[in-house]
């Protein structure tokens, strides 16, 4: 058979939907044709292939490319200065007074064109690219206009053309609410629905719809209509839920089909049942948890008992995780969650794929699936769990390049 | 004036000592001659300079190089199968029963050769070296025998020669008790003391001795009879006190006037009050911190009042302390012990080179010291502490190359 590329004498962990563990294979070999993978699988099983790229990847180890399903990453302006104030003692109520906290992204945002945005943007992504990542999720939310949010969404794609990445935007409007809406967080809910997330599906600029709800977010009944104003539109939901406390967001976003609910310290065992049985993914997001410093735990156990797949992100956002290392969100799961190194590894390639509706095209290594590949001078994929602030990324393959 | 090299049109935090803050200067200037700051200052402030190479900042910030002042960065195997397990449920008692811990690091690194050592370093080393670090220490321990001990300590030395990099090697032979000794622990400290010690500062292998003051490790008595045989042959002292319990370490380092004391998370104030009097250094290391999940602070509070000098380091080991990001470990020490922008950048220059008994040499930008720069697309010192993950070094001097 002759195909683009093969990569041979390769240990692979395919991550493949019903394999074991990590899906391990000692003496592997991956072909691709037009981008798509043809052969993922022991060398000794596969059929005659030629390709003009035949590379020997001397016993290294392949993942899928990894994949970073819940991120902020377009925004104007850190919050370095900020972070700064309060380590030297600044409260709450002071940075508050001075304008800071997530209006003062929001400002900023606002402010910035799409190059600038663009530009501002594209240290970070590199960041994930050099770790390995091939798809990105970027959310909208610190517009909170429909022209803003639109012009991050707008960013979000633009970066999609300047790295070889695969980019999916989600639109969160519903992320906080905008000054000129004070004191009427109904009217701008009413905004959102009726008029952002119609002009932003008639445009084609969120391939998903996310909300916040939390005490300092937004209301169970707001997300509600948000959400049904998503479905009317054809879009798929996401929800920030259960981060600070426990407004049974999960359970709602079950009940929407939700593709995932993310954050989950407060979820209990009812919104855990809920998922479940819609099969919502769990994005688990250690690096907020860590830069936070929250003590309470997601459940863990009771996720991995129902079954639910669990997800990790970094949340690279320049309030609560100025993050972006996957690598390191492994760890963080790892030592803060509890969650074993095979858990770790699905949640940043199958499990991030199905939090993002991607679970047919990337996220495992399986024929018919793009050839998004993360090539390891390691010996073990435990390594990448255990070490810290180390890259042992050897090659990066997106869409067979 | 007639120079090497002048690094024009830049922001400088020299992190002098006396000068507030990080030693702020917005329109610098650094010059050197022969490997050594001949001028950092304002630039109109500087003496007339010609030199070959004259560089253009354009605006990019200087800090000092980095110093990581606490490593275990020589060994042999690292320890990701035994975290993997550990996360999968085995007990510690399974994982010593199959031979895991300490031991296993001491099996392996007993049996690798020097070039096998140097080899299996160079990457953690480089890692470092790739975030502008300049001055590294790295301890033995693993050997535990006056032939392995010396051979890790020749590794750690032929580090220096393969990488523009300056090494501190540390004697740790009381580390942990080697199998033969099992049981007579006190016959082990006489053989460090009266025939390891006296050894390996004949042969120049040591800058320094350290000892593991713990339950698990070595009593204050029998650290004092290594600290006693150390001054005998004139090595200065370190010691890892008060991580996991407090016997008094601290103290005891101080009577024997200790470069420094390091973890120090069961640190008493009479202990802060004898480092303050001695001068010796607070080296907290986060990472390992974080990494067994302590959950007692060091009394950050405390040793500000005093006055100790606070350094930082990754304390990179295959047990407790994977790590090999000395910018991870400043979002570490602000994000876990609330120690400021400040007190983070100054760990890992000033403060880490006093911890090594080199702040005449190294650790900040002033005339006479060695011209060991890094250089940083950043806006902000704030951002080098701030960010998780990311890496915004853009170019890196050592010795004035």
């Amino acid at each position: 058979m002759r195909c683009d590329a093969i990569w041979r004498n390769a240990r692979l962990a395919t991550l493949a939907a019903g394999a074991p563990g990590l899906g391990q294979i000692d003496h592997g070999l991956v072909a691709q044709s037009r981008g798509r993978i043809v052969y993922a699988g022991p060398a000794n099983l596969a059929p005659a292939l030629e390709a003009e790229r035949d590379i020997d990847c001397e016993g290294r180890w392949i993942t899928p490319g990894l994949i970073d399903c819940h991120t902020h990453l377009v925004f104007a302006a850190d919050r370095s200065a900020e972070f700064e104030r309060r380590l030297a003692g600044a409260s709450y109520e002071e940075i508050a007074g001075e304008g800071g906290g997530i209006l003062s992204t929001v400002r900023a945002t606002r402010a910035a064109s799409v190059a600038a945005l663009v530009e501002s943007a594209l240290p970070r992504l590199d960041a994930l690219i050099a770790e390995g990542v091939t798809t990105v999720e970027i959310k909208s939310g610190y517009g909170l206009s429909l022209e803003a949010e639109s012009r991050q969404l707008e960013a979000a794609r633009a970066l999609g053309d300047r790295r070889e990445v695969a980019i999916r935007t989600t639109l969160l409007a519903a992320h906080a609410l905008p000054p000129e809406f004070a004191g009427d967080p109904d009217g701008y809910i009413d905004t959102v629905s009726r008029e952002m997330i119609p002009a932003v599906a008639a445009a084609g600029l969120a391939d998903a719809v996310d909300a916040f709800c939390e005490g300092i977010g937004f209301s169970p009944a707001q997300v509600r209509q948000v959400f049904e104003a998503a479905c009317a539109n054809r879009l798929p939901v996401k929800l920030h839920a259960e981060q600070l406390s426990n407004l049974h967001g999960a359970a709602l976003a079950a009940e929407f089909g939700a593709l995932s609910a993310d954050h989950l310290e407060h979820l209990d065992a009812a919104g855990v049942a809920a998922m479940a049985r819609a099969g919502t993914v769990a994005t688990l997001l250690p690096g907020a948890y860590y830069f936070v410093r929250e003590t309470q735990l997601p459940p863990i156990e009771a996720l991995r008992a129902h079954g639910v797949p669990m997800a990790l992100a970094t949340d690279c956002n320049p309030g609560t995780a100025p993050l972006t290392s996957l690598l390191l969100v492994m760890n963080m799961a790892a030592t803060l969650f509890r969650m074993t190194v095979d858990e770790c590894l699905a949640g940043v390639t199958r499990n991030g794929a199905r939090a993002l509706g991607l679970h047919g095209e990337t996220g495992a290594l399986e024929t018919g699936k793009w050839c998004d590949l993360a090539i390891w001078d390691i010996e073990h994929p435990a390594e990448l769990v255990y070490w810290i602030g180390r890259n042992p990324l050897q090659a990066r393959v997106w869409r067979g390049r």
